[in-house]
């Protein structure tokens, strides 16, 4: 007999759009566009972020309110509720708790592993890692439990989980990364995505 | 800073009934009552359970007729949902993948961690443990993963993740159990339950 089957999913650009895009685009701050890409130090990044928003007097519920009011990524919930359907999905993301809510109401609560901020009435003060490189911690540990791990995800920090995981796709993903992994398969589309799932037993 | 919180939960007896109880029941064949209280090595109870389902030709789509047919405990699912609402949230049970999924379509699919049945055709032949002790397993592993785990269960085979969790809660359990494991709180309400989690941070 196979072994019970686990999909470990990214979130944003696979089930939703950017989080911190959205919040550029909604607060017309361009500079909260930079990514990992732009200043490669996470934490220099995040720690930049957090200065904008408190310089902006952007509040956490300002944030909460964009997450809100943007939509998941078309054909998103079909594909996760089928996928929930067949196996148990847990989806590894970097972002925090408290900006995912929102997202995860709208998908139905699937359980969700991230990071947390730190809150001080309506301002985020901090955030805190809940672990680094959790998405391979996390694939490791289903592995440890007996499970066989499928894992989706589109950019360099899920590179770690993919390459864990017993097999691993990227789902609309820059060509860059297209490029440097082409160990993964790269799928473009929900139908390609289920296919490839399906074919691992 | 907290550790973000992980609630494991039991499925039969905290959030469904026994579901071999509401087999026996709807066959009408008390046999199939008998629990590890009455054969105390689970192996030779299933294979017990299962050379009597064919010897009355009970096929697996009868037992999901039963199992269909079942509701969930009273408020399960508005306590499941309020839950999930407020952390991650996992089902530990050591049933089968394949008698639980109307169960997990009713609570809205949770993320479930069991076992899984050995079929051919509409037939049960055998039955698979993905993990000995897999509901200790999990906790560990979450523990590892840096989520302080909180842990609700009712009975024998739910002590050592409940001694494993950072806290834990006897949920509707057997006198017995109480009487033997005081060092667990024991509550006997979805309310109390609640109550219980919100204190533990």
């Amino acid at each position: 007999m196979p072994k019970p089957r686990i999909a470990t999913l990214d979130l944003e650009g696979v089930l939703s759009p950017e989080i911190w895009i959205s919040i550029a685009e909604r607060t017309k701050i361009n500079e909260l566009r930079l990514t990992t890409r732009d200043i490669s130090d996470y934490d220099e990044l995040m720690q930049h972020r957090l200065k904008i928003l408190d310089s902006q007097d952007i509040k956490l519920s300002d944030i909460q309110n964009v997450i809100e009011n943007m939509p998941l990524l078309e054909g998103a919930k079909e594909f996760l509720d089928g996928l929930r359907s067949i196996c148990q999905v847990i989806i590894l993301s970097d972002t925090f708790a408290e900006f995912a809510n929102p997202i995860m109401k709208k998908l139905g609560y699937p359980t969700l592993f991230c990071h947390n901020l730190e809150i001080k009435g309506d301002k985020i003060i901090n955030y805190k890692l809940r672990q680094k490189n959790q998405k391979q911690h996390a694939v490791e540990a289903f592995k440890s439990l007996n499970f066989g791990v499928f894992a989706a995800g589109d950019s360099y920090n899920d590179i770690e989980m993919l390459k864990t995981a017993d097999k691993a796709c990227l789902f609309c993903a820059p060509n860059s990364v297209k490029k440097e992994f082409p160990q993964f398969k790269a799928v473009e589309t929900y139908g390609d995505l289920m296919s490839e799932f399906l074919k691992f037993t």
